[in-house]
């Protein structure tokens, strides 16, 4: 139907006769001249009809916004004057000498432009026409090149993609799984996957060597942040590889295609940091480089001091007091240093002190702060000198529970970043390492797994049992401008530590069996030494887009209550269905 | 760990020491010395252990079948006349000097061998060991292959992948949902797709020209034959494009695959066949064209004889009387005829006649048949005349409803091929077109879509609203070898058209705008003219590795009653969850 897509039409076409489908992105009636600016998955070209070819000059004065085109003529170049150097095509424009309308559209509820002030919900509602939008257009495009980087390059180093299934058990990730009622065997369910964890395990066993898959997960979690019921992971899995060979090759794997879609050098290699040194200086297991701003603990110099609101932490073994220095700091207003204490109460922190730093050279007296009275000189000192604070400076103050302060201070110190501009440009990537294995779970009194219980420790199984507390896991996350952007792990391998991290975890043999028995079967039939990682694909795009949220880069998004304002789903089903699936409808109790 | 896989160590590497990982295929003790067949997804290599190395060898009289080992040796030749030319690395050995046991493992439930012995239930309740089995392995490894070289087919002319969602709502084609309760609208639920049908085309009217995507899909079918609950499907559309642009396009990526994977050449073009001839020469929308056997129409023949079984669907305008030739048919015995008479029962034939022909020369005397009697010489000779038939032949009638007898004669063509021999080597791929656009239910009394019911049909809104019994579609099917490997069509982008084949199929204004509403409300704003196609990709793959079931070309299938073994999924979910959906369980009715 076409000779060139519209973008294609460029001035090497001059004189020639072209042929282009499209879109009507915007129609002008100048000098009685009707301009129209026809727009394809390609570009947008300008398409001119003269009332001189009164047959076609006719069709033209039908053509509306949004209707669709097809567009035949000969390319000359523009009148002098009148080129658009921002277009590919701004140069020429096609001598409409034939026109067809090939579907009309009612008036669209919203321009297809990249700036558009239409909601979401509106937005949603016609996803059809907000894809059309060049910007979404252009981020499903990166999309769909990152995808096939991403396989083009695990395809030629031996990884095969197989497909896991969806319709499946329960699995261990924690978070509440969809589930989908069986016909056949009625009462029971299928669970969709939140990750093909326990299959890419199994296929290691299998001697599948070396696994990827793009593949879509589930999890029916209340969507606060910007989460998605269903997302795109691409999961990876490799057997007879080490923590050092399987980060390396995911490295070379960023790099590769950062290189191809955005034509942008990683480092190499990219640093690593411990867990421990990453909450310690960023209070954060995902810290944003990019923020030259770090915590520095303060704790041991207030174990003496009176105020209760430093000592009280300081003498707590989970305590932790941090400052945090904001170069030229001394400029916020006390409006602003308000609003930093209301964001830091977010995270639980019950306040924020703060020390301005007007004079060192004065010494107290350059300094200004409400707490000041409250510290004596040494100390006073001692925070001056480890902060490295200069005159113009402020320093701010956490002291609490230590997951308090390290949350608070951590957030912000990212906060502080993005408002004061203190941000690097750029990618920085990091490996954070060295994972705690467990954590203890103060409300369920027992030990939960950092990463997942499949996650292998340091150590042998003795060891293990002995000090859970110290023991660390072979797992890495890997960070990117402040994102997890992926995690993974050496798995376990062994069926005697298997079974005693689950036990360790508090999962009886019973209940062990019940959800994974299958896995610890499989485990005691020769399973090797295995790792792998998963990345999650609709942030990476996001974050390499430039996108604001994981919706603007998936076609077919959900709003934030798991619905479809396009197709109304969640719907209704016939009680029929319902009644073969072997359900009925929980009646609303009386009172509501 | 491992410096080579164990497919790779070969005669070029002899001398050379070489690390290997790997499972134990089988251990021998021949003459004091232990023979370790190593495995992995490569290949198999020996090793040799030697008591003149008693750590070693201590360690190696330790390994069982499928225990997980690190061998380290140097590569030597074999011994003469030791030699295996069936292995790439028949011609060495390597001599263990350092072992690993990596992980143990219980005796297996069965031997990882391709030929197996196990029952299918043992082999997918340990489907990570089935898997281990070679062939399964190459399956996997070709599946992988084959999507490949499809995505870098369409990647290279410029098909985007796109994702479109898994949780969205009903979709027409027909067959039972998979549903999925929602937690935060409950009483409503999610359908599992049964193909992105709707989407696909939304793609094509937000301008994303040229779509695939390599994607899930969902059917809650009773699984007679070879089904399962999901699938894969290549799922192909573009826009601006006519039938032939796209039928050839599907051709050149076939012939692609077929070089790439199999290195076959597939035929340029491929074939073209109307439905209508499909049917009446093979009885099949799906013809086996490696089948030299074909139907022979004698119901003209037929309206004048006295023999009820043949004069009545001879005017009967639904009736067909056809005549099938099996050369050499003659050697059949009474036992084979009787089977083939209770074969075609199974398609609703009410018998099977036949004429056996021992001498055309001898004309009457030379043929025999229960039906002779009851047929005039001048039907008889033009039967033998219209199917060719010579000495030694036999020739089968089916007289019934027209769709008994395609359905029967056309299943028993396919089936005399096979048992016979008359069955061509090689591949024979086969468009099908020219598909009537309706058919008329009886059962339901009102016209139902061949394809589905957004597949465009030839003609205008009043061409086809007039006459829908003589409506032809623009539908196209591929076959391969007698199956229908993709089918797909030009759509409809015209509103009325849109609204008037819904009406015909009696599906009315409201019915149309609760189920596809927002369809219809985008083919308004400016649908481009499109079409695509869809492929089963579990099918192609099992065609091209001559898998026998689906079952053997997906990593981890679900049995017939759509449950699987290994998890044991489906299972039950806990009161809380279901109560949190919104849901009970019906109670059994109490005479169960």
């Amino acid at each position: 139907m076409r000779t060139h897509y519209c973008g294609q039409v460029t001035e090497t076409l001059v004189g020639e006769e072209v042929e282009v489908c499209g879109w009507v992105h915007r129609r002008r009636d100048h000098g009685g001249v009707i301009f129209v600016d026809l727009r394809d998955r390609d570009g947008i070209v300008q398409v001119v009809y003269d009332p001189d070819s009164p047959k076609v000059f006719e069709v033209a004065e039908r053509v509306r916004n949004e209707y669709v085109l097809r567009c035949k003529g000969k390319v000359r170049f523009r009148p002098e004057g009148t080129e658009n150097p921002n277009m590919s095509t701004g140069k020429i424009e096609i001598i409409g000498s034939s026109l067809e309308i090939l579907n009309r559209s009612e008036p669209p509820p919203f321009l297809v432009e990249d700036e558009t002030d239409a909601s979401e919900e509106v937005r949603l509602k016609h996803r059809y026409l907000d894809l059309r939008r060049p910007e979404m257009l252009q981020r499903l495009k990166i999309r769909a090149e990152i995808t096939r980087q991403l396989r083009s390059f695990l395809d030629q180093r031996g990884f095969m993609e197989i497909e896991t299934p969806f319709l499946t058990k329960a699995t261990p990730e924690g978070a509440r799984d969809y589930v989908v009622p069986s016909r056949t065997h009625q009462g029971k369910f299928f669970a969709l996957p939140q990750s093909p964890q326990l299959f890419k395990q199994l296929l290691m066993v299998s001697g599948m060597d070396r696994y990827y898959q793009v593949v879509r997960c589930f999890r029916d979690e209340d969507l606060r942040a910007d989460r998605q019921p269903e997302f795109t992971q691409l999961d990876i899995e490799a057997s007879f590889i080490s923590e050092a060979q399987i980060t390396n090759l995911m490295e070379d794997m960023f790099r590769d295609i950062f290189t191809h879609v955005l034509e942008v050098a990683l480092p190499h290699p990219f640093p690593r940091m411990t867990y421990a040194e990453a909450i310690e200086r960023f209070g954060s297991d995902k810290p944003d480089l990019r923020i030259p701003l770090e915590l520095v603990s303060i704790t041991d110099l207030m174990q003496e001091v009176e105020f209760k609101v430093f000592s009280g932490p300081a003498n707590d073994p989970k305590g932790r007091i941090a400052a945090l220095r904001l170069p030229k700091g001394g400029e916020l207003t006390r409006k602003e240093i308000d609003d930093y204490t209301k964001f830091v109460g977010i995270y639980g922190a019950k306040g924020l002190a703060y020390i301005k730093v007007n004079d060192l050279s004065q010494g107290r007296e350059g300094l200004q702060s409400p707490i000041l009275k409250f510290l004596p000189d040494d100390v006073v000192d001692a925070i001056m000198q480890r902060t490295g604070a200069q005159d113009g400076d402020l320093v701010f103050f956490g002291a609490d529970k230590a997951t308090i302060v390290n949350e608070a201070l951590g957030a912000l110190r990212v906060k502080l970043g993005h408002d004061r501009g203190i941000i690097e440009h750029g990618w920085k990537p990091l490996w954070v390492v060295d994972f705690p294995m467990f954590e203890f779970d103060e409300k369920e009194n027992r030990y939960v797994a950092l990463h997942h219980p499949f996650t292998a420790p340091v150590g042998s199984v003795e060891q293990v049992a002995a000090d859970p507390e110290q023991a660390l896991s072979r797992a890495y996350d890997m960070v990117l401008n402040g994102t997890e952007v992926g995690g993974g792990s050496i798995r376990i391998h062994d069926p005697a530590m298997q079974q005693e991290v689950l036990k360790l975890l508090g999962i009886d043999a019973a209940e062990a069996k019940d959800k994974f028995g299958f896995l610890l079967e499989a485990l005691s039939y020769g399973c090797p030494p295995h790792g792998g990682i998963a990345f999650g694909l609709d942030r990476l795009v996001m974050l390499m887009t430039g996108a604001q949220s994981i919706r603007d880069v998936m076609a077919f998004p959900k709003t934030q209550t798991a619905s479809c304002p396009l197709t109304a789903a969640p719907t209704e089903i016939s009680p029929a269905h319902l009644r073969e699936l072997g359900l009925r409808q929980r009646q609303p109790a009386a009172t509501e």
